[in-house]
């Protein structure tokens, strides 16, 4: 669906949400508007990426509707824990953040619960929070421009790749004379 | 495609990692293959999470085979630079680590050139490597049982929202008394 996407129909996304994420979540749909947003910044065929400042759903809301992906490249997770998104030019940074703006955000009291995490997953009541997303759309949210840290944006390439003497496989030889995870950062019990 | 993609289609497959990660990387192609080595480990219906040691193409092909994706929490990518994959019980860190077999790999010299990044993109043949990675299927695979550290499956809650007195915007209070990038980890200049 990514190219057909804009203006995009918030039925058929909230289908791709479901199959893609496992269900439509609160943020996917938020994130859904987000991304909309956002998007209308660039010309069509802009070469632009992606950066997120939190890892719970708003991710998979980029990479539904956006080229950017975890595996290509062009999008970046950085765990901040605001609910926020970037695009931004690959070359130079300069793009734009969306975020909800909570004095919006607070007219509406499902959607003002569920930002504020007032209320738990089970208290919600997930029909009227959607309607209320639907109702809101993009008037909850605010942008400003912004250009991203060229360490941030910059793409380092790996160098040449090595076979770790410890694990057998290869790794980037930059890391050291070992693998990171030989060198103790294996995620996996001995 | 993710519900009945087992036996995945190769040629469906393509189209997939084509639409979602921008074209059909060679690292999406043997990560198929991975995925469905590993996949078969678990019953169906078995409620697994997954982790990738590279964030280079390997975490699409998880997000596009599999219910796991960054954005519901069931991938984490650790980047420790190895092409390799595990699947787990997400209650007890249990599972199957999936891992090209580099001297298995050696006998296809162009798979092993992209394997060892001996050529780079622009010198690979990528027709000759596509095909030889059909042909090798999951032959070059090898697979280990493994048990993820419980510090890297256990989920940790955020806890409760706080606004934050620098940017206005919610975080998880267990920051301190203002957001991560008032701290100083914004990724934008200032």
């Amino acid at each position: 669906m990514k190219k057909p996407s804009f203006p995009f129909s918030f039925e058929e996304y909230l289908k791709e949400a479901e199959a893609f994420h496992g269900f439509a979540a609160p943020g996917l749909l938020v994130g859904g508007y987000m991304v909309n947003k956002a998007i209308k910044h660039f010309p069509a065929g802009a070469l632009y990426e992606a950066l997120c400042e939190t890892s719970k759903c708003l991710p998979d809301a980029i990479q539904l509707l956006t080229p950017c992906t975890i595996g290509n490249g062009r999008l970046r997770v950085i765990s901040l824990g605001r609910f926020a998104l970037s695009l931004f030019d690959k070359d130079t940074g300069v793009g734009i953040r969306v975020s909800p703006n909570p004095a919006k955000v607070e007219s509406w009291p499902e959607l003002n619960a569920w930002y504020t995490k007032l209320k738990t997953k089970h208290e919600q009541d997930l029909n009227l929070l959607i309607s209320q997303m639907k109702q809101a759309g993009e008037e909850i949210l605010e942008q400003r421009p912004i250009r991203i840290k060229p360490e941030v944006y910059g793409k380092i390439s790996r160098g040449p790749m090595a076979l770790c003497p410890g694990c057998g496989e290869t790794y980037p030889a930059a890391a050291g004379s070992s693998c990171l995870a030989c060198q103790g950062e294996s995620p996996y019990v001995a």
